[in-house]
């Protein structure tokens, strides 16, 4: 009978919170000398159950089962954010080391092979989701060589530092990996309003970033009377109110948009704005909607610089990110599992935030399972969530993990 | 017969350019080194006019007429801001060295008493106004240990570098000093649009400057959905609105109000600001519209509150500065001069700049004389003002000069 030893699982985690444990928070930033020795502290507790375990050449930690394929890999990730929480990636990791272990502990279920990955800097301390980059073939050697943490630091350098320069890097086996799970907390505080335990992930959102640059008459607040002003930051004020008119009625309840920093130049009290930026992020799961969404965009700043006073363009934007969805067979294992152990107390819900999960999907079958953050906290030392839901967690990944090798190996 | 003379202005209105020159502007600093050599060029000008000039303890540079009072006492400011115009102050010393000459020259008016004074710091480089506050007894002391510029240089270092610290400190005489005369450009486009080349000030405008902070609660822009985000950048936005909307109504033609920065906290695309920071100034000639502006933002920030999924408070501001009024008489002499010498190419208006002007008045009847600035350019390498305006400012303040001295005398 599978089944997964709670005690192990939270002492683990709690082993690995003590990596830049800072106040109830941790601090282990990509390839700071805590994250090293957690990182060798989890090479050996992947050995210790049966792994083979390495950390490779772009940081990532990686233990193989020692069984043949098809393989589950499991994995996460152990940096954190600058003032990051204890469970934010740690989570995935340490389930995937349990389920490991419980079923080469179990009779029925011994023969079957799990890997775990703790994927080198989702968190993007120097370049995010570097390790899960590496993995699926992406070239990564440029950004090896270009990308720096906020000290300057290269990655390059950092990596030569940390003894793991021309390592070999863990690649994905086409053959052996068959799919896919990235547990996690949820980073939101849906489950918690739900009164749920358990969420089956079913989409991880996309995302467009932008910024938008309104262009005016910078002048002296004194003496430029406001009907002749050419205000940047006025302008940027109103635009955001017909934004939010716009983009209402495109939006269902889980489309999120986000001012997130608003800059007037020159920024003093005497001055009427001359040049405003506003940087704009929205995510949704629908690649649909967020089409719509630019076209919207696209045609507010159009109808703006018609009437306009005060012109704006968009003058810098990352790549968009498109919407993945969650593997539907993998889905049923999780939510089969979850009803198992939490019946009733389990739902289907978007991931709003990133996870190295969207780059594995493009390669294999992928799922991902959340367990409820405590007020929907996280990215700040005080995230946290109740140790039952830790456990129960656990318990539907294992099972899960179990029903998807056991059709795997059919 | 009272007689400026265009050449000997303009020729020191341009010498004076160079000292600091930067392309078409000036950059001249309080106590810089090219500052102290304008200073010094200037008492030597004033000593050629027949003036007793000297540098004073607080680097204002004052010329005294040798005659006896009563005087009339002509300045405004040398210094300039970091990216400064030719005529910013430039101007109205000029104009008070040339008027003090053309009196001088003219046999009615020989026995005439004109001082002129450029004074201290009016740009605020160490703390503003600090010339004009001395003379008029304002005590400074304080101010010239604990004012610094941009480089952190205290004003009391900076004026022992200079070899000012202990000199005398040159203080209004109220046996002597009659009314004060500031000509100065507009540093608006007012003149310029109304196709005016001379404007009397009838107010210099009080200013309310503020600092409203609202605060929500900080969250994940992926997962935290629209409804139940407490985004203070939003809130920042739409109180915009309604501040607008409250204001609107209270204002005349020349009441101003400006935001001229925003801070959202954190201040990344990926997450909902927990805190954001308004900067607000206002402006107006009327005290009372001040008060009825204040006191509709309050009722604002109590709305704000009452309703509030985030709050508002006011976390600092500015000592109110109060409307400062001309002298009625003084402004007559000024407005019989300009239709003198253009007729019907004048205007009353309030200065929406604050000048020395405004702590002179509080002392003696006190003045204004405007001409148009191209285009309402100032604070600005551009900054510049046609030559038949400057020709004609400087005869308009003469004349108003000689009549204002005529009625002193008799």
């Amino acid at each position: 009978m599978l089944k997964i030893d709670p005690d192990r699982l939270l002492n683990d985690l709690r082993h690995l919170r003590t990596f830049g444990a800072t106040g109830p928070g941790v601090v282990r930033l990509s390839l700071s000398s805590v994250d090293m020795d957690a990182r060798r502290w989890l090479a050996g507790r992947m050995n210790d159950a049966g792994l083979t375990a390495a950390i490779d050449g772009v940081g990532t930690v990686f233990g193989r089962s020692r069984n043949a394929g098809p393989a589950l890999l499991i994995g996460s990730h152990t940096d954190t954010q600058p003032t990051g929480g204890w469970l934010d990636g740690a989570l995935g990791v340490i389930y995937g080391l349990e389920i490991a272990r419980a079923l080469a502990e179990c009779e029925e279920t011994r023969s079957f092979a799990v890997d775990v990955a703790s994927w080198f800097d989702e968190e993007g301390t120097f370049s995010g989701f570097l390790g899960s980059r590496s993995f699926v073939g992406d070239d990564v050697d440029e950004a090896i060589r270009g990308a720096r943490n906020r000290e300057g630091l290269s990655l390059a350098d950092a990596l030569a530092q940390a003894g793991l320069a021309g390592k070999p890097r863990v690649r994905l086996d086409a053959t052996r990996h068959k799919a896919y799970m990235e547990p996690h907390i949820e980073q939101g505080g849906r489950l918690e309003a739900h009164g749920k335990s358990i969420g089956v992930v079913t989409t991880i959102v996309g995302i467009r970033e932008l910024r938008l640059r309104f262009t005016g008459q910078r002048n002296h607040a004194g003496t430029t009377p406001m009907s002749i002003r050419r205000d940047a930051g006025a302008a940027l004020v109103a635009f955001i109110a017909r934004m939010d008119d716009a983009f209402r009625p495109l939006a269902d309840a889980d489309t999120v948009w986000t001012v997130g920093r608003i800059e007037l130049d020159p920024g003093s009290f005497s001055v009427v704005p001359g040049a405003a930026d506003l940087y704009l992020q929205f995510r949704d799961a629908s690649a649909q909607r967020l089409r719509a969404m630019e076209t919207a965009l696209a045609s507010l700043i159009r109808d703006f610089n018609d009437e306009g006073k005060v012109g704006v363009a968009m003058v810098d934007s990352e790549p968009p990110e498109e919407p993945v969805v969650m593997d539907a067979g993998l889905q049923a294992h999780l939510a089969q599992a979850a009803e198992a152990f939490a019946p009733g107390q389990w739902e289907r819900m978007p991931s709003g935030a990133s996870h190295d999960a969207q780059l594995l999907a493009h390669h294999m079958p992928a799922c991902m399972l959340f367990v409820p953050s405590i007020g929907g906290v996280s990215h700040d030392f005080i995230e946290d969530t109740a140790e039952a839901h830790i456990v129960k967690g656990c318990e539907v990944a294992a099972r899960a993990a179990a029903e998807i090798l056991r059709t795997l190996n059919a």
